[in-house]
């Protein structure tokens, strides 16, 4: 074996820097042993932390990829910026019990002439797909490279990136992935901050600024939760309360179906509430899901749509 | 098992309709044997067989699939009346020694809201891609559907699709498919007609005609070997043996660059010659790919653009 454990306390760990690593490391499991993925851009948090440990919990071999996908930012977007605290990582993927890390270098998982695309419609063009043009298209060719590298029998993702989890979801089924898909609820701090690696570009004063994405959807939930069908007013109520917070860029605030990520003007189906708020350095997102009664579901309470 | 033998004389041959009986199927031999793959449209001719002769040479599982894809024909092609001589494609498939067919219905593969693609760039917008708009994204989806259905070790394509085999060769690099492609030479006739399903299209007259397709190729070929090294000339005469021959509509006559397939002037480095005329009621299409030195060297030959 070419690849190296990080450190002696790391020495269940296995750390692969190429694909090639990847594939040799997982051989023995192959066909054998459910193996758990999960894909990570690094900086990780206790939201990471709960995929891992679901991973864990559920499959023989759990992997980790931590890699800062160059192809879903924009050139206007913090792809330079994004944290990545190796150490810290490997650290945290030790102690939550990873076999096997994936850390590629933009080399390894772009050669020059990379020219290949896998596209999602329709529910990309909404929310972030919106504000991130190509960003989706970046997202779902980086996951079916890694799928095809890791061959997970399972993949975990977070719920916080709702758009994200549903444009997967639909990639798996429509390309035939032989993965099952888990969405993990979004972790929050005590105060209700949805966890994100973005987080850290926060002074203490716009985090606490940023708890306002939180109070919005909540009042939503109430709102919904009292009767009210109607998302105009709704949106308006949260607009205000993002805008008393503080100074603030509001991407966007919608309820849009949760199957087709469309904005839905009447709540009389399951609805998925999202917003992008920039907040100084930060662009932040958020969401909550309610069925048609207003109570909170999660991704995996919707049946796919074949 | 729910699926069934054909009929008794094929009892060693699995016909599988759906997506679930596939996975069954090949479930015992994953990752304990290796599954050579052979994609058709079904209309199985001698070119088939050899692809399908050597993938049982290479491999312990041999899967088939017969399916003629609805998403790389235009709607003004030939998706309605392309041949479905089913009972004779099991048959031939059985002689061949085939140990799963894969037969889905349109529904199986493509339920109603299906929204992903597959898009490779570049070489995909010369040749048939010029003239057929969308043909290789259907083709590549379809094949990426495929792959993670069957998740073969190998897959065989046929030379006489050469942009089709580099395009799928593009893709299984880009996205990182752990499958080996194999590319067989084209098959052809005692006189020198590439077989194609199509070719059922034709009166005896006009597959006479059709003759003149590997005549130009034959005639390109002689005239680098001779040192000629300027595209123009060669493809001019490759149009007058065309126009001679009959009536036909020419698409393209084209020597591009192995790699880019980008037309090239001067040759002076592997090229693919290729030509697709509609004769009658058939688009016909045929090449060779030939060396700096203009000797016949086939895709295997070339290495990949990493």
């Amino acid at each position: 074996m070419t690849w190296k454990t990080t450190n002696n306390e790391m020495r269940g760990m296995l750390t692969a820097e190429t694909i090639h690593q990847v594939r040799q490391a997982l051989e023995p499991s192959r066909g054998k042993h459910t193996i758990g993925f999960v894909p990570t851009m690094g900086a990780l948090h206790a939201g990471h932390v709960e995929l891992i440990r679901t991973a864990r919990r559920e499959c023989a071999t759990v992997v980790v990829s931590l890699f800062v996908n160059p192809i879903q930012f924009s050139p206007n977007e913090d792809f330079q910026q994004y944290p990545r605290p190796l150490e810290d990582d490997l650290r945290i993927c030790n102690d939550a019990g990873v076999d096997l890390v994936f850390v590629p270098s933009v080399e390894q998982m772009y050669p020059t002439s990379c020219r290949t695309a896998v596209h999602v419609s329709d529910i990309t063009e909404s929310l972030c797909g919106a504000s991130r043009p190509g960003h989706f298209d970046g997202v779902t060719t980086v996951v079916a490279k890694l799928f095809n590298i890791i061959q997970p029998d399972r993949a975990y993702f977070g719920q916080k990136d709702a758009q994200q989890a549903l444009v997967v979801r639909k990639m798996i089924a429509d390309l035939n992935f032989p993965i099952r898909l888990h969405v993990c609820p979004t972790a929050r701090d005590a105060a209700g901050l949805a966890l994100s690696s973005r987080n850290r570009y926060l002074s203490d004063e716009q985090r606490n600024q940023a708890l306002c994405l939180y109070q919005a959807l909540r009042l939503a939930k109430e709102a919904i939760g009292s009767g009210e069908r109607d998302s105009e007013p709704i949106i308006k109520k949260m607009r205000q309360i993002i805008e008393v917070a503080g100074p603030a860029k509001i991407d966007y605030i919608s309820i849009v179906d949760s199957d087709t990520v469309q904005a839905v003007r009447r709540i009389d189906r399951p609805v998925l509430i999202a917003l992008a708020v920039q907040i100084g350095p930060a662009r932040l997102i958020d969401n909550i899901m309610l069925d048609a009664a207003g109570r909170e579901i999660t991704i995996k309470d919707l049946a796919i749509q074949a």
